[in-house]
C-alpha cells in the first residue's frame, strides 16, 4: 500500500460539508468515489479538517492509501478529470506510512471574510458574510487579538469535549477595502469554533456586546454569552501545517 | 413617466443570457419581473448590450421608465431586495427622456479571461477559459493589437448585418500571473464578435494560425478563416460609456 498526501481546494457552496454522509453530496464522498473509479477498490480519504456545509477550502489536506501502481502526475490528472470543477486537487505526493492528515497536523489556518457594505458584488456573495450597517473596526480588532491564548474554547463551540483546550497562535482582523478579514491559526479547532468567535467579534462590532465580553465568556464558560454562529459561506480553510 | 439609468453586475453562469425569452431564466426577464412587483405595471428594461448565455457583467447599463413616485435609494434597495444574489444593481439615477441605454452608448468595454494553467482554482472556473498547454503570448499580443481599426467585422461574427462596420478603439492582451486578460473597447459589437476574436487569438497562441491570419481574415472576409467562438464563461461586459 502506498500512502498519498493531497492538497485540495473547493467551493463548498453546493456541498453538505466535508464528511461522507449517506444520500448527501459531500467533499469526502465525492473524492472517495472518484478515487474508487481509478483504483477499483474501496478507498477512504482522511481530511485534516471536517469543514461544515458551505465552508470553502483553499488548502484542505488529506491522505489515502492505494495498492495501485501509478505515477503521481497521472493520479493527480486522473482525479481532477473525474472530479467536478468546484473541487480541485492542487498537489499530490507520496507520504510516509506514519503520515496522518489530521493527527500529524501541527496547526491549521482559517479565514473569515466580512463584507461591510450595502453593495454586494454577485461575484462575492458566495464567499462573504455581508453587513450593511457600520461596524466598530477598532474594538473588533482588539477583541480578535484576545483569542490568541491556550484555553478551554468550549463556550465558542457547539459541543462539549473531554479535552477542549486549544492553542490559538494567531488571531487577527485586518481591513481591505470594504472587507474585514479574520485570520486564525490554532493547533486544533472545536466544532463551529471559528464561526462562533467571528459571531462574537461581530456582536462587539455592532455594539451589542461590550469590548470586555470576550474575557467574560472565557471566565464564565457559557456558550450563551458568546455571539451567534456566523454563516458558513464566509469561512475558508486556508492551509494545514505539518 | 420618469426614466431611470441603472448599472448592473451579474454572474451569468445560471442565466440564459440578457434577453427576455419565454420559459427561460434571463437577466432582462428577472429585472423586469422584479420591477413589476415594485411598480405594479408592465415595465421594459433596455440594456446596453445583449450578453449571451453564460456571459457576466461588471457594469452592464440599462434604462426603464415608471410612473411610480419613489426616491432613488428606495427604488435601488427595493430592486436589490427582490433580485437573486447573482444579479445586483450597483447604481440607479434619474435619466433625461432622451437617454437610451443602447442607442446613447458611445462605447463598451468587454474583457475576456484566459487561464493558461493545468491547475484551475474552483473559485475561477466559472469565469475563465482555461488552456493547459503553452500559449505563444507575444504573437497573441501582437494579433490582439491588430483589431484596433474601423472595419467590417462580419468574419468575426455569427451573422451578416447591413451595417457591419465597427470601430475598435482599444484591444490589448496583458499577462497577470497565470492569466491573460484581453480587453476590447468599441463603439459597438456584432454578435459573438469578442468571442470569435478571442478564439482567433487563441489559435495564433496555440500555433494553429500564422501570425498574419488576422489581416487575411479582414481581407478575405470569411468567417471560416477565423477561430472558433471562445466559451461564454470567460467573457464579461465591464463598462458602458455615454
Amino acid at each position: 500500500m502506498q500512502k498519498y498526501k493531497i492538497v485540495i481546494s473547493y467551493d463548498g457552496t453546493d456541498y453538505f460539508g466535508w464528511q461522507r454522509q449517506p444520500r448527501q453530496k459531500t467533499i469526502q464522498g465525492i473524492l472517495e468515489s472518484s478515487l474508487e473509479k481509478i483504483t477499483k477498490e474501496p478507498t477512504t480519504v482522511i481530511g485534516a479538517g471536517r469543514t461544515d456545509a458551505g465552508v470553502h477550502a483553499l488548502g484542505q489536506t488529506a491522505h489515502f492509501q492505494t495498492k495501485l501502481l501509478i505515477k503521481n502526475i497521472d493520479l493527480l490528472k486522473a482525479m481532477n478529470s473525474l472530479l467536478p470543477h468546484d473541487i480541485r486537487i492542487l498537489s499530490l505526493r507520496k507520504a510516509p506510512p506514519e503520515f496522518h492528515a489530521r493527527k500529524s497536523a501541527r496547526s491549521k489556518i482559517y479565514r473569515y471574510r466580512i463584507l461591510n457594505s450595502s453593495q454586494i458584488s454577485p461575484f462575492l456573495v458566495r464567499y462573504v458574510y455581508s453587513w450593511a450597517s457600520p461596524l466598530e473596526f477598532s474594538s473588533m480588532r482588539k477583541a480578535a487579538s484576545l483569542f490568541i491564548r491556550e484555553d478551554d474554547f468550549t463556550p465558542f463551540s457547539s459541543n462539549r469535549l473531554l479535552h477542549p483546550v486549544r492553542k490559538v497562535s494567531r488571531a487577527s482582523l485586518i481591513r481591505r477595502g470594504d472587507e474585514m478579514l479574520f485570520t486564525i491559526e490554532a493547533n486544533g479547532f472545536l466544532r463551529y469554533m471559528v464561526r462562533v468567535i467571528v459571531g462574537t467579534i461581530l456582536e462587539i462590532g455592532k455594539g451589542k456586546f461590550p469590548p470586555d465580553q470576550v474575557e467574560r465568556i472565557f471566565q464564565e464558560g457559557q456558550r450563551s454569552l458568546a455571539g451567534p454562529t456566523a454563516p458558513a459561506k464566509g469561512l475558508s480553510l486556508i492551509r494545514v501545517f505539518y
